[in-house]
């Protein structure tokens, strides 16, 4: 096994999210449930933007801001996905590579325009998703660089790729090519009813190519479709390596065979906009993961990333998670 | 005449504003003078977006943040500028309008993409901008709907547009209209090196078509070519109608005749980014001078505005400035 280029390669949809306040009221009306993702195609995106109030862009998609948070601590990064060659995809690839990630993906240079997502903050603090997944839904396995994934220490897969068949087997070829060269493959569960919507596909991967899971209390319950948190910890113990399981307030709990951690959330001043959460406790967790570092420690950095994320809007970290590292190592 | 439809009408550059972080070595580096606005052209555009830290996009353009701010408040506004019928452009009249403001001029299907302005926020909260104008600076008396320009209380020009001829004739002219129609004319002077370029046009300007002048006191000491602020007073006074100072945290000074308000700044917890803080005063004020209340809580309501839009980032607002006004109101 040669040295690693990467510590962490992130594969998933490169989406540009666009954020807006709205009150509970506008979810009724507009017919949203509150806290989860739904898929729209272009004329619901139309029609939902025209009702949508100011907005904000603010570079996004899961796995691209874990590796963005992952860089911001000092982690070498990289991310797959696809975007179109539009001003949109412009301000992605800006915004990602200016975070210090090697993003090479060449642009769609024709098909549908490159990926939004709709986020809705309610004054609760949290978001209401619609993705229009346009371009991005279109990652296929031609976009898998091998040696990319051969040089990365860890390979990181968002669950929401999944609603796309050729993204899926573009997961399935990296995850094949990362344990061929003797690299660790990671797996975000992404939503409750991203899980609702593949539970079976899911079991079979984290069970066969899934070195490291993350997940939230809900995506946990509705993969082993039990009722308890508990209940969940018990199938997940030796499903897979390592299991980093995130309880927003109640924090973390990390398994790793005999191995437990009980990680507290890191104190916020005030939740602002909880988009990104998960997205950022797995970019803390996974800068110490691939730098070594004990499974308590790296819980610590990925709760500290995740209280940074909720503290402002969008995704993106604002403040230096370098600097905020310090204080847990 | 007739009643009028709207309070304000602000005709100006329809620009969209890309934020980010940068340090002071930054704009030595890439010869940024701190606090101003300069014009750039597309290649240099591009170089500098290269050289940007990770970003956001928030609807901007001064004249267009004026409008959305009156809006707000309660105020009827109506803008008109040019964007590309680009995926930049389509950001700018989502966001103009969901802030209920009319904007119908028709997007250009040629030429050069929508306006953007590159600002880069120093730790201090100061703002450096450098703009691309694009498909903004081909703004012509062809946009400039008589109707609209009747129909308004208030024609309210951005000084920035002065930077382009044919966007001068529309000004000149929409300045014609209105005061055929027994309306009025603000001029916001926009930035110190603005009025550099455009001294004499400028005064003219002022001394025959402006009935409100807007300008802080590095403007106001430019246009007069004096070195102090009590100077440059003794020179705008009876050169127009109205003139609204503003001075930073030193508050604003409200001129009309023999008329004279000194007006404090609003307190503010914490100042984030200064991008935008004269469009707001204005917005305030052109709110109550619309609603023709006096001028003393024109200026408060004009303060008010500024302390909220320098307590976050972009130059849009977020708090519910009708909400706010009721504490002087």
């Amino acid at each position: 096994m040669t040295a690693a280029r990467y510590d962490v390669l992130g594969i998933g949809n490169a989406i540009v999210d666009v954020l807006a306040r709205a009150d509970d009221a506008f979810l009724q009306q507009e017919g949203l449930e509150k806290g989860i993702m739904t898929l729209i195609d272009g004329h619901r995106a139309e029609s939902l933007y025209s009702a949508m109030g100011p907005a904000r862009e603010i570079s996004g998609g899961s796995a691209a801001n874990t590796i963005v948070g992952l860089g911001m601590f000092g982690g070498q990064g990289a991310f797959i996905g696809l975007v179109r060659n539009d001003q949109l995809g412009g301000i992605f690839r800006h915004d990602i590579r200016a975070s210090g990630v090697t993003f090479d993906t060449p642009s769609a240079v024709e098909g549908p325009p490159t990926a939004r997502c709709m986020v809705f903050v309610t004054p609760d603090a949290q978001r209401t998703m619609n993705t229009y997944l346009g371009a991005a839904v279109h990652l296929s396995p031609e976009e898998i660089d091998e040696e990319m994934v051969a040089a990365s220490k860890v390979t990181y897969l968002e669950g929401y790729l999944w609603d796309a068949p050729p993204a899926k087997e573009a997961y399935l070829k990296a995850a094949k090519i990362a344990h061929a060269n003797g690299r660790e493959v990671a797996l975000s569960l992404s939503d409750p009813f991203c899980v609702d919507r593949h539970r079976a596909s899911f079991l079979d991967l984290v069970a066969g190519h899934v070195d490291l899971l993350f997940a939230n209390e809900d995506e946990l319950l509705s993969l082993y479709e039990v009722e308890s948190f508990d209940e969940a910890l018990q199938r997940v113990r030796g499903h897979c390596k390592v299991a980093a399981l995130t309880r927003s307030e109640k924090g973390a709990v990390i398994l790793s065979g005999e191995e437990i951690h009980v990680i507290d959330a890191a104190p916020v001043e005030k939740v602002v906009d909880t988009t990104g959460a998960g997205d950022l406790f797995a970019a803390g967790f996974l800068y110490g993961y691939s730098k070594g570092l004990g499974l308590d420690l790296c819980g610590r950095l990925g709760a500290l990333a995740a209280a940074e994320i909720i503290s402002h809007y969008g995704a993106r970290p604002e403040a230096d998670l370098a600097e905020l590292a310090k204080a847990v190592l």
